[in-house]
């Protein structure tokens, strides 16, 4: 596993691809695999771990001076495994730098596709994504792939379904959660909410140039009853306000090629209503497990047919679709149909 | 030749490395040397030019994913070159990932230290620096080099002497010329012209985030008389400022690893009154093509002893140390030893 080099596995606090790995790497070895993940330092994992910086670089993503380095020294690292300790693949977290020289490594890579295609990214894509097996998180990402990214399948975050408390007496507040943006929506999910007639929870961190975006649509709202403000929250806070909601509103205006939190709700039994944009409109089962609906009004509408979702049936829904084993599985079969022929790790998995 | 994928090759303004890339990539070609050029598009070359992404990306400098993408782009084209047309060697002027995966490159390659050592990049170069043949601008700037960077020489960036005007006689004012910056030091030269008694011409751009700076420390001393600012300048006019200057004047306080404003004062016949700091010390020989001194008031004193440096040996003398005649055969020695056994281009040179 080569996770970026910006901040630790499991990260402090936010960090998409770092908490992806992080699972992923635990029930691989969970399953009986052998895994090295290559991280930054501080990093901790039941893999063997080989950090390869001196620091890690939180406030530089992306800066080229690091990604090289870091994986330039993983791939000598992994070049010069020995004999008997070969590794059969690699999973590829890592930005740019890996996948545009995974040609350059004997062993094969893996690499999945973290971000939104872009149009700089399309084009790096086009030129360097036959270098590795290519995994997307949604089909809805992949269907914003350029043409020639043919052959790239995609495999959901993973989420450990057992860490999260399923709750199916909900309490009587809406969740909204994430950055506070306008994308994300946190200014229509207080009005779906109030049209709704039902208090609303907000949670987030306000990152560097979200003040006043915050400043203007959000904080004007807060009343302490109605509509709430938790700022960031994490562990078990998270997970009971997670459990308790009566929905978690997703009223987003981006095409989000994942959308962690509305896994993290059916985790526990708490339905998503969402607006079908991006992955949203894969992660939710309209009907089974919330609602996909047009706008605010129809969002506060939706609230309204809450009654119809079973909690046990989002649970239900989100095990079978991304618990981290299911997950796992995935990835040893992708794993398996590139690894070096003769590769012990998966001849008798 | 591997230039950055950011700016053009020759730069549109201000651009230190394309500029060198520029001036010796031209006295390749007129010395014999079929050399291609990759570089950013819109570049012009005398030699072959291939460019490789679609867009610069001036202010995305060190941004991984362009510099993975051009750097994997030129590594892939390297590879394929057909039989009667391989590269004998690769010259890599391009940040961090090319030397990072040079030793995946058939090719050798050399790479040129364009910049100043940090504690990061140092050790950057202490993990990679073994994959290529590496060439430092100045022996102050190696000077700084972390241990285990032995073997690397210096070759001094080059200029093209002949396309400097000699002047012998000045007109009565002195020169500063850089980036509005305290290291860089116009408030110094201010003072030490004011005491001097001479008029100061000052140029160069305010570049984002300097506004302030100029704002204190320079603009109120502007008189249009005895301190005049001309902003940016460049071509003839640049030229023409440069060869009318009593000297240059250079209160700067950094490790500066090159410095190409002595260089090109130098070979206008302009002499350079320095602070001993960086790459000054190379590149003023103290009493023969400038002073060296340590503080304000001393480089006003030393404008006294102008009279004692002759145009003639300052050109002399940067003709004799970096011409980019000079600069290319040194080049060419590198390139020798390290090019491959059977290498076509240095049978004969």
């Amino acid at each position: 596993m080569l996770a970026p080099p910006w901040i630790t596995v499991p990260p402090p606090g936010y960090g998409g691809v770092e908490s992806v790995v992080d699972s992923l790497t635990e029930a691989l070895v969970r399953r009986g695999h052998s895994v090295t993940l290559f991280c930054a330092p501080g990093s901790q994992s039941s893999a063997h771990v080989v950090s390869l910086l001196d620091e890690t670089h939180p406030a530089e993503i992306e800066r080229s001076l690091y990604e090289a380095d870091h994986v330039a020294r993983a791939f000598e690292q992994i070049d010069l495994a020995a004999d008997d300790a070969r590794f059969d693949v690699v999973h590829d977290h890592c930005g740019f730098t890996a996948l545009a020289m995974a040609d350059r490594l004997e062993t094969p890579v893996v690499h999945t596709l973290h971000g939104q295609f872009t149009a700089s990214t399309a084009a790096f894509y086009v030129r360097h994504g036959h270098k590795a097996a290519l995994v997307g998180i949604s089909r809805t990402q992949l269907g914003s792939a350029p043409p020639g990214l043919v052959g790239a399948g995609s495999i959901p975050n993973p989420i450990d379904v057992r860490a999260w408390p399923l709750r199916e007496h909900k309490d009587d507040y809406l969740l909204w959660i994430g950055r506070m943006t306008a994308e994300k929506g946190p200014h229509r999910a207080i009005a779906a909410a109030r049209s709704a007639g039902v208090p609303l929870v907000l949670a987030g961190v306000i990152q560097p140039g979200q003040q006043a975006f915050f400043d203007r649509e959000v904080a004007p709202h807060i009343d302490g009853e109605r509509v709430r403000f938790l700022g960031e929250v994490g562990g078990s806070v998270k997970r009971a306000i997670f459990a308790g909601a009566r929905a978690l509103l997703m009223p987003i205006r981006w095409e989000e090629p994942f959308g962690m939190v509305m896994v993290e709700a059916l985790a526990c039994g708490t339905p998503v209503i969402a607006f079908p944009e991006g992955a949203a409109r894969e992660l939710v089962s309209d009907g089974q497990t919330g609602f996909l609906v047009e706008d605010e009004r129809a969002m506060a509408a939706a609230v309204g047919r809450l009654s119809r979702i079973a909690a046990r049936d989002c649970r239900a829904w989100v095990a079978e679709y991304c618990d981290v084993d299911v997950v796992a599985a995935a990835y040893e079969r992708t794993y398996r149909s590139v690894a070096r022929p003769g590769a012990r790790s998966f001849a008798h998995v």
